[in-house]
């Protein structure tokens, strides 16, 4: 089991604020998923895992693809009061769910790092 | 009202390690959070501030003073797959709670950047 965060490495977030966003994004797909599968994933290790794109459009390609697989996700909308301009789409959770079902459909995106 | 997340920075871990270990300390410090408290968050935007320290001897002062304070903490092991060797502590996650309490007792506490 994992749950994956996908940010936007084109804002040229600071280490602060990738972390700030990704909690959002973390928190915010753990709301919306199903209990069963959080405690599955809870007992396995909760694997968060953080991926990266290079643009709002491929993020929002990636937000399409959770949705036609019916998988929770979460994007998060920054408020613009540090870094960014108001409303940036910085970065979307998904999951948990099952690593087969995450890495097969996602699995050309790249690790953060 | 915020929560905090404290992160060791001596430990110069890639962007995608703080975020993976902040949502770690998110997580777990809010999952020991009164109900209350975390519904007052939410309505009033659930700030997360990532704030540093240089040292493992530094952040468990700062989890000792939140433990004296009787704040919902939760500290964070890496199991040391990737970058860290294992049991390595890497951050902490404290609250959420009122803004006034949180600033007076962590007041020393820098962004992480």
């Amino acid at each position: 089991m994992k749950q994956i965060i996908v940010v936007r490495r084109d804002l040229k977030m600071s280490k602060g604020k990738t972390a700030a966003q990704s909690c959002h994004a973390c928190l915010g797909s753990y709301k919306k998923s199903d209990k069963e599968k959080i405690q599955k994933w809870e007992n396995d290790g909760q694997a968060k895992i953080i991926l990266r794109v290079d643009s709002l459009e491929e993020l929002l390609k990636v937000q399409k693809l959770a949705i036609l697989n019916k998988l929770p996700n979460y994007l998060v909308v920054d408020q613009g009061k540090t870094e960014l301009p108001p409303s940036t789409v910085t970065c979307l959770g998904i999951g948990p769910d099952e690593d087969l079902v995450i890495d097969k459909i996602f699995k050309d995106l790249k690790l953060l790092g």
